[in-house]
């Protein structure tokens, strides 16, 4: 089974390829060009220099959401091009649990995934390591930081903090209150091999069928949602 | 100062771009094919996709050793020729401490980075880490896993083990006497991230004087000085 995984939820893109469960290659770009620009030649270079045409891949893993609207859309569409074109199906998994399974991976450590979706807010899923594995605590959800602390102390400590809001969580939060740690750097940004790894044993579907989630209005609609309530 | 970082002294390879301590770009590849045809173009495709020539390189650092006998060669020749090729200085580092600086930064821990050496021997060297940045405790050696064991002990506990020997040494010691973790797996083999970042600071030199570090005799040279000593 080999799978082409993409991420581009955020500022970096990248892309890995998977076989049976190892990776074989991983590409990484955070230079401040355009998703559009640089995650399909990664991964063409990646297929290329691996020696394996496009058309041996078995299907395309990336990350469906919650993150930038304008990445997740790149992201999406790429897979979405590139599965209509091989006739191979897709799996759409979430950006938080891609998070939680290219992070630390000891039993028993308690994961806290989160992005920055400004006012306040940031974009959260807990996780704790069972076997090896994340499980799931919370689902995806737009969460007050407040909110998310006192959800934090009432649970079992310390957390480890993962994802783009990493910082923004252990700064704002009393840490008098709620022990905090933050993952090792590379371990710490959502990435492609987190992608592929929370894909393994998921279902694949046609690529029609993949939709990205939000989680919250874009910017235009909101406004346009209230424009047509005043 | 923009720096090209490549690692081939094991098994698998990888190409790394910094900034100015940013990681721009990396790329990594672990698929048995032979690093003389992988490790350039992987090189290559990143800067095309940075949109950056290769004249934009200010330096290549490069691992050094200890490691593969072939895998180090054809780093050193490949970061030689570069330099050369585009009159830029070279900055060659050692892979144990490349390992270091690519593995857990926080401080007070203890690092225990080894190789497989085989005949029941590990490359090692120990690091503890001051100011998030690993500092030296012993010189790159090759010594016995059980004379490594006892040193351990005798120094302060626990160790994380990182790099290719981490396996070898978590399942051969005792760890009723001496209290081992396994770095999680995306740190703990050697990569080019690590190489960029233990080359940080570190005074450039003229390619030509780039030497390898083998620590060990190869076996041709072990088998031929059998020979004339018969």
């Amino acid at each position: 089974m080999l799978t082409l995984a993409l991420e581009s939820s955020a500022k970096a893109a990248s892309a890995a390829v998977f076989e049976d469960g190892k990776m074989l290659a991983f590409s990484f770009q955070n230079a401040g060009l355009t998703h559009s620009r640089t995650l399909l030649p990664m991964a063409e270079g990646m297929m290329k220099n691996l020696d394996r045409p496009l058309s041996a891949l078995d299907r395309v893993a990336v990350s469906r959401g919650p993150g930038s609207f304008t990445g997740l859309r790149i992201g999406m569409a790429e897979a979405k091009g590139l599965c209509w074109a091989l006739d191979i199906p897709a799996v759409g998994v979430s950006t938080l649990e891609a998070m939680a399974f290219g992070g630390p991976v000891l039993d028993g450590q308690m994961l806290c995934c989160c992005m920055d979706a400004r006012r306040g807010q940031v974009y959260n899923a807990l996780f704790t390591v069972e076997g090896g594995r994340p499980v799931r605590l919370t689902p995806d959800r737009a969460i007050s930081v407040s909110e998310l602390q006192s959800e934090l102390i009432a649970r079992q400590e310390p957390w480890i903090l993962l994802g783009d809001g990493a910082e923004l969580c252990y700064n704002t939060m009393d840490r008098d209150e709620v022990t905090l740690f933050m993952a090792p750097e590379p371990l710490r940004l959502q990435n492609a091999r987190g992608v592929a790894l929370a894909a393994e044993g998921k279902p694949a579907v046609p690529a029609g069928e993949l939709m990205p989630a939000y989680l919250r209005l874009s910017q235009a609609e909101r406004e346009r949602l209230a424009r047509m309530s005043e």
